[in-house]
């Protein structure tokens, strides 16, 4: 493997391996000495990368915005679904984005590096005003109020049916955008959007069958 | 003060300064030194009450769940849109509360201790299930899967609100009330509900004026 590519891997391994320690220990019980013994990297092979908790912390929470296996919809209402389902689906799958949670509800981590929710409600934003400008929203909806209520209450139903036995984090979300949709989106449009909870595996892997638009 | 008045005091600053400095510093970083300094009192004196930090935060989510302020209504949706009202109210003015979500989130604590999510869902599931038998609510509303919901949507609202600048809980609570509830209630009662942000305070304080039933 080419030198290059070996460091960008092992920085990725590092930044995994802190990921799940924020996750698991929390920020405070986090130490580069337990990184170090997790990822048997010696500390001179560590310090290349990272040279403290803090730059961990700050780089975990730089790849926590992420749009990854969104595409262009009909709806721009249904793109908003989507970034709620594709981050249901991905969360219980990826450290950094469960540590990015962890490091914006822990007291300490936050006073020093903020969250990433005002990112978040930006984002859900800028696609329910699209939305709006295209006739998909109900008259009386403020797009920045919802998207402001719809990341905290993602982030609340993460938090708690992470601690629920068999909670499902895809059912939860697609259950909970049922429930408020029909106080979102026009009639029209809510009768073509899909919430259910196995479309953000299909837009992840368009290959395996389910067209990425509309319904499969 | 007689003495058993006088300790029923201490305990309870004993239990309140904890739990401002549980919510202010994590679990973790909560010492019975830092305690002492802040109680004033002697080790001796607070341990007479309490004798480690676990019993501390013990003591603190055993409070967690409470209906102060709750009182009968001709709808049971009344009484349930009123404790998410009440809570939201409280919770700001209360380290109890808040402290019981802090230790919920913090990952070290809630595996020592877990949190009193379940409970919640319990009692929400309770009045949901109540108000079904009423006929109060839509045919497809399923008590338990929307009381786990609003738990959930409700610990988000109430950790991200407390970041942004000028947030209100029971403003964004009620919001949340108004986005959700037409898919809940049946449209004769939920003309009939009051979600004013203000309506916990009067339920707390009637004698300020307000009816305790019905819309003011």
């Amino acid at each position: 493997m080419p030198r290059q590519e070996r460091a960008i891997q092992t920085r990725r391994i590092i930044l995994e391996t802190a990921a799940e320690m924020f996750d698991q220990l929390g920020y405070d019980a986090t130490t580069i000495g337990g990184l170090i013994d997790r990822t048997r990297l010696t500390r001179g092979g560590l310090y290349f990368h990272f040279t403290s908790k803090e730059e961990l912390a700050r780089a975990v929470l730089d790849e926590a915005v992420t749009m990854e296996g969104l595409a262009p919809q009909t709806f721009k209402l249904q793109e908003w679904v989507d970034l709620a389902l594709l981050l249901a689906h991905r969360l219980p799958r990826e450290p950094l984005l469960s540590a990015s949670i962890r490091l914006s509800v822990d007291v300490k981590a936050r006073g020093m590096f903020g969250t990433r929710w005002p990112d978040w409600i930006a984002v859900g934003q800028d696609l329910l005003t699209a939305a709006r400008e295209r006739g998909e929203l109900l008259v009386h909806v403020d797009p920045q109020e919802t998207a402001r209520m719809f990341v905290a209450a993602w982030t609340g139903i993460q938090l708690v049916t992470e601690t629920l036995p068999d909670g499902d984090l895809s059912t939860e979300v697609s259950g909970f955008l049922r429930l408020t949709l029909p106080n979102i989106a026009r009639p029209g449009v809510l009768a073509k959007l899909d919430t259910s909870p196995t479309r953000a595996a299909h837009l992840l892997a368009p290959e395996a069958g389910s067209p990425a638009t509309g319904r499969p």
